[in-house]
């Protein structure tokens, strides 16, 4: 895509001192988030869950860590038009605040149909919303426009080193604060929380598995990992509506090397680990944040017995459509 | 009432020694609840909140510490035909769990419109629920059947000075985690919580006022102070559905002393402040523990520029009837 000139500040994936170099980078502007147990999660699952609580990261999602650290990445020279994304929410949030922290202009392209609060969120944080229908070819076109009228530097969403690097410092929080995890769950869309999440279980605590957590209804990174081949998602239907993109070249080089398997779960499987999430632990947890638990509870087996580590990716929902 | 024989190891109101023996004797079983603060919340009181999280408290109330504190101060002989009590909710969680910890038998008079989460809580730790209408001259009579027919111990909900000093606990680690709170504004139904946490702020942070928040549907709390005698609620309507009861003797005498004043927000006021806390904070809390946040919106010029400590007093809520 033309709009993606290139200046990640990486031209391979991060390594160990990029990653804690980073976590110095955005470290004084983000929340580090708690981790929480639930005795009642633990019963029901025969696991032992550490919950890294992204939900109460700044913008209410994990994905401010990488916009972030893109921007403070990047020389003031290429963003002196401002900076442009598309996304289906959070995203379009991180880059919004992280842009209005950094004192530049952003543009954001969302899908028409991306809940109120997400786009009501974008808009409060200063940024200018173009929407577009909901695929991504009218994604990408919209905001190759805006890029062309604007001469904004297009921020991937996670197909960009700078953003798994931000990603991957959740992961490393997490291990520092838990010791002796066995098993980490992390949702999967594009891929940027989970080859993040990947490379600081890797780097920092090496007997740590990965698995990567998707909806059945969104499949498309489970069938790349089987495949070998990056797999497009064909008519994406599932309430994780966070995890609906399709994996870039660099997340999934990353996921194929370092992440063990991505297990899947229906609609109403995640739902029903949401109602868990929020009745048990009182917390508020978007769809996508609950597809990790309902795979923990789904392959019981696997897990039993386990310390085990989940990202709890954000807590953006509309609260005048929720799905219990 | 016949049934309230006197094992309640005080004859005065807790002291600042007993409350501090409170806390060591349930100290090991409760949880510490976090105190949480949210920049968007702040901006838009231009106050500085404090909230002190007993929504993560054990059962999903303070309720748990005045109940576990009554179970754990009264002599064995008296609690081994069990415990009853009536309760609209999180009382009846909580003595529940508190004699499952103790071993004894727990009997629960609840009015058949409780939530259906709250029955299930309280069925879930064992107790056996004993349901009765939706009045206070129903709840008596029937808990007057109950404990005639068992011999439980009666522990009721508020009006008891073990209870008092066990809620009051929660003020003392709220000053304790946080100093110079100027305001401390606490929901009132029977006045356990209210006046539990009037003592502890006056015995552990004497400058700082205690506030009272009632719903406007239910405001008898505010009536009695004004009054100076304790006015029974007539047909209390709100969404607030801990808070309906009347004040007690006990309480009263504490709140009559200790609490500046009460304020009152309507429903359409609660249940913003309740939306607030869920987009924002990220936290599920009932439309119970919201009313202090409502109060603080409603009544700004009080609170604005002060370091006011908010108690979220639980999180119960049935997730199919949500009010936003």
């Amino acid at each position: 895509m033309s709009t993606e000139a290139n200046h990640d500040i990486y031209n391979r994936p991060p390594g160990p001192e990029d990653i804690r170099q980073t976590a110095r980078r955005i470290g004084s502007f983000i929340h580090q988030t708690p981790v929480l147990t639930s005795s009642s999660l633990d019963l029901r699952t025969g696991s032992k869950l550490f919950f890294k609580c992204e939900n109460f990261q700044k913008v209410g999602a994990f994905k401010f860590r990488g916009a972030l650290n893109a921007i403070l990445s990047t020389p003031e020279e290429v963003l002196k038009n401002g900076v442009a994304t598309h996304s289906s929410g959070n995203h379009a949030q991180a880059l919004a605040l992280a842009a209005r922290l950094k004192g530049v202009k952003a543009y954001i392209v969302m899908p028409d149909n991306a809940p109120a609060v997400k786009k009501e969120a974008v808009a409060g944080y200063g940024a200018r919303i173009i929407e577009c229908k909901p695929t991504l070819a009218a994604r990408e076109s919209t905001l190759r426009n805006v890029v062309e009228e604007t001469g904004a530097h297009f921020v991937h969403p996670y197909n960009d080193y700078r953003i798994i690097a931000g990603q991957a410092t959740c992961a490393l929080e997490l291990v520092t604060t838990v010791e002796g995890l066995e098993i980490i769950v992390a949702p999967v869309g594009g891929g940027g929380l989970l080859s993040g999440t990947a490379l600081s279980a890797s780097f920092f605590a090496g007997d740590t598995v990965v698995i990567g957590a998707e909806p059945a209804g969104a499949d498309d990174a489970r069938r790349s990992l089987l495949s070998g081949k990056i797999v497009m998602p064909d008519h994406p239907r599932t309430i994780a509506d966070g995890l609906l993109t399709a994996l870039g070249d660099k997340t999934f080089a990353v996921i194929r090397r370092h992440v063990k398997d991505i297990l899947t779960v229906d609609d109403r499987e995640i739902i029903e680990a949401m109602r868990w999430i929020w009745e048990r632990m009182k917390i508020v947890v978007e769809p996508s944040a609950a597809v990790p638990l309902a795979v923990v509870m789904k392959y019981g087996e696997l897990f039993r017995g386990k310390r085990t580590g989940i990202i709890l990716s954000g807590g953006n929902v509309d609260l005048r459509h929720l799905p219990f």
